[in-house]
């Protein structure tokens, strides 16, 4: 079997995932819709080979952790029983963040590692097996498929058929940028699916927050599709708070956000009276990241880079799906 | 008629009141438990006086401002109404809090006012009564007239006749303490019935809000009972997040905390996993307030004295309820 190579991008959601209906299968409870980051990508090669005992993953030039090893070869089990092959394979993946950033790369990692090992093992997938595929990895990977503007379709099959990821808009449809804070480069402390089970199981506000997550999902691919930019961001604020309110109310109570966070948080609510087209939104750790017109990015940018405990500013522009690069 | 001067205490809600069903009567919508902090106090002196054509009303010792005046002078028309006078007073508020602390008075200012007004009025009250008079003036002052351990009773009654607060453990009996972190002494930017009603209609939490609120005073309520700190510092704090959560999902949301809160926060997350009996609670403001054991108070302040942004930290112990002093 031949090495393929995919490249596939973060993404960051505009009406958040924040909770599952199935674990083992990475279904949400809700649909989102998120934007694919250009610079953010990961490569991923992959080559299936009958000399190999078992699989060898590498992770930046080095061997992976071993949790990251085994959740890649539990991926890859999927990928083999699915073409019906017993093969170990050699993976090397690495991510082209600008730093080891403090942002999630499951997605993109997931995204491309679903690319790279489908075409390895010789099966022909369609993108919207693609995205399922990718899905099981880690639940937002599935959007980085499509890339561009996704929505993410809850679904309602047990089976996990219908809930995949598909494009709204090209990359170059939407005049969006994304400038990301980086307020605090370590590790999260709390993973997502750990995370999520808490708020589902012990937060008073979960129910709400689902069900308003399904009407935001309306209001905004509306948006996306009228590019009103003032509506889209304002449900993108309201979605990133919304799933940290949900998750400030669990027991015990999970703050993902430091005081940069908050920081960035009422910065961006200033610019924004003071007439920048500029939102915030957060995913489940401490980076604040500003959804902004191209116009008002050097203003959101100047203004992050200014802010106290922000170590890095990265400037991302929508990016396209995951691709076959070799 | 006599003068008569009074002396009340600041409270800090346990169990937070946020919402009202009558905004009239300041009626709430759920229940709440306070403690009464002292030294918060204000001082506040009444004397009707045939002579004067208008009410006067001074603070900290020069003429009060007209907003606040304003509001004294609806407050002093109920117990115009109450005791069948017609004659206007002078009235002279002080708050004995150890800075313009960007701490809420207004509880110990209008339990204050009702003790002193009433008396002044020639009105014989008892602490139901009075309770329910401080409530008419801010809703947390009717905690303040009983003080010690508080609870307020969301009541049924239209009337809100049964809507009082009444002690359940005398100063004495608790052995607790409040840290209070100064985190920005200016005033608040959104006033606490805007803010409750912009929660009440928009914010998709407040049913759940409600609803946990009422549980939560049934815990608390036991663990006063039974001496239980770690079980009321538990209920504290996710009453606490509870409260700021449903706020932020308000529309647009509602952030009371700066960078300060949450690193205040974080700070007695940390004091707590280190094993010091310590929790967190805010009110509609940014100040962050540790409730602590007498015994962790000292390494509790320390630790508020060494966080960056706490412009002053203020000790308190659990004070009594609103009396005539003269």
């Amino acid at each position: 079997m031949a090495r393929f190579t995919a490249r596939a991008l973060a993404n960051v959601a505009l009406v958040k995932y924040f909770g599952k209906r199935d674990t083992e299968l990475n279904l949400p409870a809700a649909g989102s819709l998120s934007i694919a980051l250009e610079p953010l990508a990961t490569t991923t090669t992959v080559e299936f080979d009958e000399a190999l005992p078992a699989d060898r993953v590498a992770l930046d030039d080095a061997p992976a952790p071993s949790e990251f090893a085994a959740r890649v070869s539990r991926f890859l089990d999927l990928v083999r029983d699915r073409a019906g092959t017993s093969l170990r394979a050699r993976v090397k993946t690495a991510n082209e963040f600008p730093t080891a950033a403090g942002l999630a790369s499951s997605a993109s990692g997931f995204a491309a590692l679903a690319v790279a090992a489908s075409g390895a093992a010789g099966l022909q997938l369609g993108d919207s097996e693609l995205s399922a595929l990718a899905r099981r990895g880690s639940g937002s990977a599935c959007r980085s498929i499509p890339g561009g503007v996704a929505v993410w379709e809850a679904g309602v099959d047990p089976d996990g058929h219908d809930s995949i990821a598909r494009r709204i808009a090209a990359p170059d449809e939407l005049d969006l940028r994304v400038v990301v804070g980086i307020a605090d480069a370590g590790p999260k402390p709390l993973g997502s699916t750990t995370s999520m089970e808490r708020v589902r199981r012990t937060s008073p506000y979960y129910r709400a927050w689902v069900e308003s997550t399904a009407s935001d999902l309306e209001v905004a691919a509306a948006a996306v599709a009228d590019r009103d930019y003032a509506r889209l961001g304002e449900v993108a604020e309201r979605s990133a708070l919304g799933m940290h309110a949900a998750a400030l109310a669990a027991r015990p109570g999970i703050l993902f956000w430091n005081g940069t966070t908050v920081a960035a948080l009422r910065c961006i609510r200033e610019l924004r009276a003071a007439g920048h087209g500029v939102w915030f939104t957060c995913d489940a750790g401490p980076q604040p990241k500003a959804l902004c017109r191209s116009a008002d990015e050097p203003a959101v940018a100047a203004a992050f880079e200014q802010l106290a405990g922000i170590e890095q500013v990265i400037r991302c522009r929508i990016g396209g799906g995951a691709t076959l690069i070799g």
